[in-house]
């Protein structure tokens, strides 16, 4: 039997203003990357979700950033590694401590905007967040873009990886992503949607921008969230998913 | 034997500049409490004065705020009780994760500024509090002003209570402190200090500002730590009760 | 001829996302009052939002507020009326500059969310207000509910008050708002609503909801533009004001 | 007659917390760099420090950073450059406001920090700066490092450009600064600052930390108003450009 992991961006409130509707995404996914304050989530906007999530059996993972409300996190910041560590450390706690509250509690780290991607390749970056995810607990992983220096250095110290796909990016042929600033960056269209998800889920595989077929590493598949048409997508996805014979479930 | 818990304001880093001489304050005083980053305290300077407490045995209490960096939390701010009990939830679980980090944990939590005054008499605001510390641990005290409407609060909910005296402020007949907008709120004799300390250690008194003798229930005694000659001060307390035989260790 | 003034709350982008449609009610209104950066409103939304109005030749309002984005501006925080008045100026002459970049230039001040209702009563922080407003400009007004401690303040101090209605908010028999804690307190029906504006604009009157009659003296009515259907609704009573033979434009 | 102008970095007040003596150093200099709220400065700060100034003829110059409270300005951010015009025109609007109400304004613009040293090499931050400064005046000019991409940016587009030199910064051969992260990088000895100072004034030159005297270009030499001995270091150098027959005064 066929199983995948669906994890989704959520908590994201701003100011008392929820970016996303988080019941109807969780009625879906299995994961959800709760925001923890530094680039959206007020506390309560994040209790509200952490409650709905446990309540669905949806496992938490901490979705920490960089310092930034102002930019929701997609800025690099060129940040002292120690001074990193150690915020991604406070986040990560901040949100356990209210998922505990409900009876749940962080499950994996998921880095978000420019800190998950500059963790990619920058080394001082991928080091800090694992040593704020091994401070915090040795045994739980990270959701990390396949082939990440991150993923190399959170092995190398103990801490599991789970690595994800898009369901809705466009990939290049060496399996990067098309940069949002390009056309086609993004796949709209529901149905292709659907059948790049089965093929993730099943094949292991999604076809490139070129045509070519290319292999895809994951055992979790990002959808969004506060897109428009959010959570028609993600429920025509879980649907497929459902009628392909995939069981959708974490990989805690 | 005589003992009583020395505590002081601790981890006030703002913008990377510390506020205090954590170090020099932490080698006088029994519990630290620890700012959560809500009036200030950034997640490394945090870190660091929560290490170095722990490497004196010092005790991390959490000392969470309303949201006013801007006003290090001295504002009062009109929050729905909800989401300030998830406010506070949020600041004592960034800390102990940084606490954990560093061998030890949050042991007590005393709010901060126009919190802590407001719950004194704000029933609303103090049951959102208490609801934090439950939240957080069934085991934990909360270190509060004598007679506060919080104190009631708590202990109705199985928290337990510590209260506390001030070393350098002024008290009136009834045992309210002397507000700072008053001339002579502040103490800043050091001998007139470290007798007024000793009284509170050893008798449970403190003469008020009209000469009058009065009962102070407090098992620990509050030093300041950023006001001008903190350190000289804090130290010459730390050496008057060590004379008179008081035992300075934490209420935990 | 009869004339009145459309405002609206716009520029409320919070981390990147706009709350509303502003060119949408843009074309809609002849007022706008522009987020100033302390409950919504990044330098570059802000800019955004007084770009479309300049073009429209829509009249620039500053929208300042307590600082408060975690709470979108609609808690009462204690401030010291010293402390208020600059941070009051502080947001007029961001704004101002930012305006003035696009040809345009603050020509009135209306208060955003808790502070709009607050100086209603408060002397200390109406004060403040008119006090900041002065500093900026002897010349522009205030923009208030009728019957402000801040307006009578603003007019011994030499600075004019206008004075606006809500389209869609409920009257109390005294003229007073019905509280949005109570059921009623927005009316939602749109033919409703444009009846109340035409009576507004026309008569000076509004039916309370207990049906009496009331005089409401508003040069200007306030229409949302960030609630569900808002540009719908404010489309239709600018479409009906039209329709009535009222002008829209500004008080300026 | 020689003449040189002295600026320091004013008004950065943090959590209601001055980080430095303002008044005694606007005793000193002819220049005051005012925190414009983004890496410090609350607006009542900052009104303080202004009306101080104003008092003493000190030019007001506006002191924009990287929206980075948390990290006092220093770290780079990675800012779309639209994003970055507009929020330091924000800063210089709000300054300038603040500055009018004290019957001063805002005649020179120095950015901060990560600013300060990215405009140094980055086009489109420099040009973004540039473009904030002519956005709201073409008259002022902006306080550079000497060699800066931005003081190239800001020639071409008819902005003035004055270049400073430091009195307690060590220099390579080369001109550049020595790194604060090398030993040696900040010189502390008075006599030895207060002689570099009288070589930059009075011949343009400083020793290098080779030993060779290198040509520097600097129409204002910044001191530092926030380190320790900050007072008397400022004093010191204020007094031997006195007694060396140097006239102390605004570039303006």
């Amino acid at each position: 039997m066929t199983t995948i992991d669906i994890n989704s961006d959520l908590g994201e409130s701003v100011a008392g203003v929820a970016l996303s509707d988080d019941d109807a995404i969780l009625d879906v996914v299995s994961s959800a990357n709760v925001a923890c304050g530094y680039h959206a989530g007020t506390p309560h906007g994040i209790a509200a979700t952490v409650k709905s999530a446990a309540s669905r059996n949806v496992t938490i993972g901490a979705h920490p950033s960089y310092n930034d409300p102002a930019g929701f996190g997609r800025r690099f910041i060129d940040y002292d590694p120690h001074q990193l560590a150690d915020e991604v450390l406070y986040q990560i706690g901040a949100l356990d401590a209210i998922a505990r509250s409900h009876g749940t509690h962080v499950q994996y780290v998921k880095p978000h905007g420019a800190l998950y991607n500059e963790i990619v390749h920058n080394t001082s970056h991928a080091q800090a967040v694992v040593e704020a995810v091994r401070a915090f607990s040795h045994d739980i992983p990270l959701l990390l873009l396949p082939g990440s220096v991150a993923g190399t250095i959170a092995q190398k110290a103990g801490i599991d990886v789970v690595t994800e796909a898009f369901a809705d990016r466009a990939y290049n042929p060496d399996g990067t992503l098309v940069s949002r600033k390009e056309a086609g960056a993004v796949v709209t269209d529901v149905d292709h949607v659907c059948a790049r998800v089965i093929d993730m889920a099943t094949k292991g595989t999604v076809t490139a921008r070129n045509g070519s077929t290319i292999r895809i590493d994951a055992q979790s598949i990002c959808v969004h969230g506060d897109s428009p048409g959010a959570v028609d997508m993600s429920r025509a996805i879980r649907q497929a998913l459902d009628d392909a014979g995939v069981t959708v479930e974490s990989f805690i």
